[in-house]
């Protein structure tokens, strides 16, 4: 019991910082400001203008959500914590709580010229994200003895290397997003889809 | 033990949108700006020219905590979760989470002449929230075992009718508003409370 | 274990709201600009001219940690919750959530000619959350048995004259802020402290 | 059972007030807004010029995540809460709620001439949340029973004396800021770093 409550207290921490940094992504999506001579209509094309800003909202929603189930799951898989795990998951968190930003670069820029810069900038930042994840993971094995008995030494590296196999996607999407930032563009949407069905695979498997 | 933990944090994690997605609408109240002429009186009537911002806040805070009641009472019925069934909360989730954006909308417009444009956008929402509202009742029955053995057929046929219902409303609603966005309007003021009769009706029988 | 469940949950849900009000009143205070030729010394002085935010804030932040203290001690003379009071505790929770409005508008004019306007304001809000505590409170009595068996009558209802004496401190304070617009602040910044005095006192008897 | 639960509901709102603070953090970075005739190569070096934005949400969120590490293992000394002990901790929680506005002022003017004003009010900040947790700490030794009977007072004392200590850096700190902004900086960056591993040494003695 005293072993499984620090774990319990990072659990609800995390899920916090989850939960908030999911819902401070609507905060970047600004009211359409009208002239005073504008036609009723106007506010229908100008709602619908905005259609950069739900799309990302939508892919970052998606993966933060799915960032959440993995990271679930995964802890479900340790029996008590260490330094270098907690320090880990503080990085972890860390850079889904700035997710917001790149978010909202995203929305701003994705229909001018500027498109390649901002989807390589969020491609980019995907690239972190994944990096402080695969950390994390790698860190769930540091010391050996976290992990819970009943996990095989298999399922655990079958974990670590989806992440890493997703670490070298993100690191694909943005070489591709500086050309061609539809494409990149249409990665990261899929991507979070594809790592959801994978993280039910591995819910299942449980 | 161990069937009821996995629900436990996905409620957990539900409940911390809710409560989000409720106390951010807050933050899309501005005050107002006066001149450095007006007089003491000017804040007066520009605090009462606020009343779209405040009946939005209310309707709004209204439908997420009916809303959340509704959700909370529902999953009750449930003793596992599945993968369908995540993946239908984390879409409601999205859903809920974005509620400020068309609040927004509907406080900015709804004395101006693009009053049936903000009305019909924000009964739309509302008829999109419904649906993922639906689709999440109906996933909690896919796979059937889902359902705790104590809960009826009949029971969850009524909560699923019942939602089903609710989702004719709102397009009703959508029409109405588009023609007539006082009544439109109307309807959406007074429909989270009828839901919230049906759910205090609802948990008074389990 | 049933019964208790329920309550847990309205608590959990509570408390988000209350954590998450009291932590947006920081994003109502914005970072001064300066201009192009300003001199360091400048920026000393625009932090300074600040204090109503600071103030606002103190005082805010303190009414809520106090109306939490209180929403938490008083919950726990409950042994289950009932319709009515899900329905007043979710009228208390839109009237915390709503506070960072009524806080900004204080910061914005308190030391400007529309400072009664913004004290009566403040007030008068002051005034609508202590009414939506009183109805909790009577809503903990609706229907009786809601209260545990070890609640004495005399504890419950000194409870509710408290709460209804600070109902009446607070229209006190509306009318005193109209003429005298000092005065009324510093009933507001004081109010708080003796609310928690008490508060304290309340909790040691238990 | 009833003594260590209301210490559980007061980590459980700690908890929530510090993931929002840090959570909120990202809002007070913009995105850059672009001319007309920007080239496409303007919007990567508006995005490289926001490096004191990244920079004070790293310090800050770092921060934060220390002093919640530190504020969970220092609570979990306790056996039970006191009046002094619950304002103590309100006192500290409001203090980490107003963080982000000093980070948005280190932010802004941490590379303009203002740079010793806005790293001095960091500092100056940062020393006032260190005398909130100085409070806190002296106050769970007030009265003495609040600690376990299992904590020696030789672990206590060390606690405290690690506060008071940190208490002078910050000082130091504040004054060096003044004459030398970049010194003051450097401090900052690397003090939560150093608490950090202080905070994983005392965890490891537990």
């Amino acid at each position: 019991m005293s072993d499984t409550s620090p774990l319990a207290r990072v659990e609800a921490f995390s899920d916090g910082i989850f939960a908030i940094a999911a819902t401070l992504l609507v905060l970047e999506i600004r009211v359409p400001a009208l002239g005073a001579d504008a036609q009723p209509g106007e506010l229908v094309r100008q709602l619908a203008n905005l259609w950069p800003s739900y799309l990302a909202f939508v892919i970052s929603f998606g993966s933060i959500l799915v960032a959440w189930v993995n990271h679930h799951n995964a802890i479900r898989m340790l029996q008590r914590s260490s330094k270098v795990f907690l320090y880990a998951n503080g990085f972890l968190l860390m850079a889904i709580t700035f997710i917001p930003f790149p978010t909202a670069v995203l929305a701003r820029y994705i229909d001018t010229r500027f498109a390649a810069v901002a989807t390589t900038f969020y491609a980019g930042y995907s690239l972190l994200t994944s990096i402080a994840f695969s950390l994390w993971v790698v860190a769930m094995d540091h010391p050996a003895h976290l992990l819970k008995p009943a996990i095989t030494r298999a399922h655990y590296t079958k974990l670590r290397n989806q992440t890493l196999g997703g670490l070298l996607v993100y690191l694909f999407t943005v070489i591709v997003s500086w050309r061609f930032p539809v494409v990149g563009l249409l990665v990261i949407s899929v991507l979070w889809i594809l790592w959801a069905l994978m993280s039910i695979g591995a819910a299942s498997e449980q």
